[in-house]
């Protein structure tokens, strides 16, 4: 990260966590530059930065100053009320409907689960491949069945070890994407009827596993910004036999946000004493917009009951179905089940990461990657904030690439979904995020297009026809006068 | 297939049928010539091909005569005996044990559940590959999650035209690898407790993937030539609530037996009218030593009640993970369910068979490889029948890599296992091949490494060791006395 990008980040940090807040001005260029020691054009390019972001403002021969709308122009959404009770789990058939209509290429993809794949260097990462498949010996096709070649599996451990965890190559398996992790998980520390506690709301990839696997969900309530909440969790232990939990406690999906680190060790800490494994779902942990990954809950796992899933799928090659599960306690189960369930992880896509990873570059591309993600999210907001209507409150997230906006009561996402669609543009429905269809008035927003001209023009198009729908609609309470 | 190659193994089927018996006399080089219309060096390169197979020998200046061996100098093991009750399963220990064996380089591997991957064109599927991938559009990322890449697809339904079989791409579901195609054929038609219907001894990967989805397996009597007996299924169907049948109806793992065109006719057509689902494993159907594939039960499913489930694994790419299941009625379910569990197939892998498929020379790549697995087959039966104990029986398949081994009833094929293992030779003992570890003086023999010279002398040693342990053991009848 340049000089200029880490003082932007850090002075962006400061707004986000509110010690900078709305109205405050920046401290001048001269000021900076004598106190950090700074050239002055590093600290007017971080402003710069800032301001493309819409998070500071130039005012005449005055100075910068924090946006009005740079947090508090649209309100964070509540925290979320979770059902008390275990449910059945049957989310499939509109999760089909979205998914579906999400693939139509034509389709602005502000429903999509993906990010764009403009954004990843399949050139480079072919150019690993055809090195790769020169120098493959025929017998790692046996070989490197689950748990998957051993290089690979060292360089995920390398990666783990950079961010100061130690996890051993013997305890990683390579999946087909960071899905079959997951459902080997869940597959290996549940059976059908055990009760399972996920977020609400809850990523529906993560519901139709429940259901898939024919467990009951508990709900427990979930921080639009600082994930789940550790009372609430353990009141949930306390009431429910809980055999798993499945959390994502970094940049959640649908709501974006990340359990503050000592939340994390609360979790890890209450979960071993109780000995209930943590199925990790880290899939977009490298997509941050701050200075450093986030560390996962893996990284206070002392006693192998946290089951770390994660991927290349989101952060360097879509398509390669290469994933794995750091499994802890479990790895052994995994790595068996993994072999009698699918045998083994694509060789050419295996070779192909492990080539590439020994190159570098990867880093280098994450860094474009990112850069490109927070500044489509600062965009994404402006819109929101001028164009959805009066009451719509949108979370922040400091890294992945969704928003998740609750729109005015009155605002069926569903309908609105259907209306969009007529006009060529997907969402995802609030409704897909929970057991019960509760989030009737919520969307996420996919901001992982940046080089799509019809991203804005779409964002506004919603905004118009949420504010239609809030118009034509009695408000829920007039309704039931 | 060459004219000499044709004529050589209409004479093989001729005996392998039993038309032409031990001792019994070819008919000669000129009257087969003037018959036939062929030339005399053709049918004399017949002659010698099946000289060389074992199957006939020459005799001073009167002709060429079957030998003694070709079929009975031993016997085929007797048909099986299944087990009355549907069972648990639960196979996993020992499996992964001998799998895990397998899985050193440095041991001969006739326990091997798969062929020589020195028999496969790398290269060439690379050069594939590479082209396949300068081609590719980022967005087939999105496009091609399940069911599965079109073109693909559609290059698969070609095949299937190809045997008579209409198979629209759109029931295709691309896998990855036949295991998966399996596993989520189980879990669309069964539900844990269900009791399925299989063959014994079965393929473990089946008792591994009944056990993982807790249903109960209910045997069925196979023979060893001519596979399931449909007097014995339809017993076992008036007798038992069976949800769905797992069968290898061609070239069954482990005893390479086939069931002839009027029993797959029977079989579906008894399935189709009960309404119960055929799981069809046919990983192996283009391994055939014959003039033409076997057709699949597929072929006669008029009603959508087979899922036929094959890959490119062993015919061609193994590695690549691509697999696929034709799922007639259930297609959409298992395309959503793959969605569900794993996403998509690696797009590299998809890409680079679409690419090879699109070229015809997968066709000449599979007939060496038959004739590769053929001639294997014949060095191995003659080394059994010249180096195994007295009683030994053996198959004599007529397609795939496997001999199953039935061993006089002293010796325990686990022990024998052990032994062979300090030797560097591993075996798959019979124990492996059903939920209650019969079979125990039964092995699986590997033949299809035909590139490795270890493979004689190691199929040696078994039959002296096995030799060894029917000398120094009393039998089981003198046992009891």
């Amino acid at each position: 990260m340049k000089r200029y990008q880490a003082l932007a980040e850090e002075t962006a940090q400061r707004i986000r966590s509110g010690s900078l807040k709305p109205g405050d001005r920046l401290p001048s260029v001269r000021e900076v530059r004598d106190l950090r020691g700074l050239s002055a054009s590093t600290v007017f390019s971080a402003y710069y930065a800032l301001e493309s972001q819409g998070l500071v403002e130039a005012r005449n021969r005055s100075g910068y100053y924090v946006t009005a709308h740079a947090l508090a122009g649209t309100a964070e959404p509540g925290i979320s009320a979770p059902q008390a009770k275990a449910m059945d789990v049957d989310v499939s058939a509109l999760v089909f409907q979205v998914l579906t209509q999400a693939r139509q290429r034509d389709m602005v993809p502000l429903g999509s689960a993906f990010p764009s794949p403009e954004l990843f260097p399949f050139d480079k990462i072919a150019r690993s491949l055809a090195r790769a498949m020169r120098h493959m010996n025929p017998w790692q096709t046996v070989q490197d069945l689950s748990p998957g070649n051993l290089e690979l599996r060292h360089q995920i451990a390398l990666r783990y070890g950079l961010a100061g965890i130690d996890v051993p190559p013997s305890q990683i398996v390579v999946t087909n994407g960071a899905m079959e992790a997951l459902n080997l998980c869940l597959d290996v520390v549940t059976q059908p009827g055990d009760v399972v506690a996920i977020e609400t709301p809850a990523f529906y990839a993560a519901l139709q596993a429940l259901q898939r696997r024919r467990v009951r969900a508990v709900e427990v309530q979930t921080h639009p910004r600082t994930g789940v909440d550790l009372a609430s969790l353990e009141s949930v232990l306390d009431r429910h036999p809980v055999k798993a939990c499945w959390f994502m406690p970094t940049f959640q999906n649908p709501m974006g946000c990340t359990m503050p680190d000592e939340a994390k060790a609360g979790l890890v800490g209450m979960l071993t004493q109780r000995g209930i494994p943590l199925i990790e779902d880290d899939v977009y942990g490298e997509l941050y917009h701050g200075t450093r990954r986030p560390r996962p809950a893996k990284g206070w796992d002392t006693e192998g009951w946290v089951l770390h899933c994660s991927s290349f799928s989101k952060s360097l090659a879509p398509g390669y179905r290469v994933g794995w599960v750091s499994g802890g306690r479990f790895a052994t189960q995994l790595g068996r089940l993994k072999l009698m369930s699918s045998l083994a992880t694509a060789l050419p896509s295996q070779l192909a990461l492990q080539e590439f990873l020994g190159q570098q570059s990867f880093d280098r591309h994450l860094r474009a990657l990112r850069d490109a993600l927070r500044c489509q999210q600062a965009s994404a907001l402006r819109v929101i904030e001028s164009h959805f209507p009066v009451g719509t409150r949108v979370t922040r997230p400091a890294g992945g690439y969704f928003l998740w906006v609750e729109l005015p009561e009155e605002v069926d996402a569903l309908e609105l979904h259907r209306q969009a669609l007529l006009q060529g543009v997907g969402v995802a429905p609030g409704h897909l995020f929970s057991c019960d269809q509760r989030y009737r008035h919520h969307l996420r927003i996919n901001h992982g297009h940046p080089g799509d001209r019809r991203f804005e023009p779409a964002l506004r198009l919603l905004g118009e026809l949420a504010g239609r729908l809030v118009a034509s609609r009695p408000t829920p309470a007039s309704a039931q006068v």
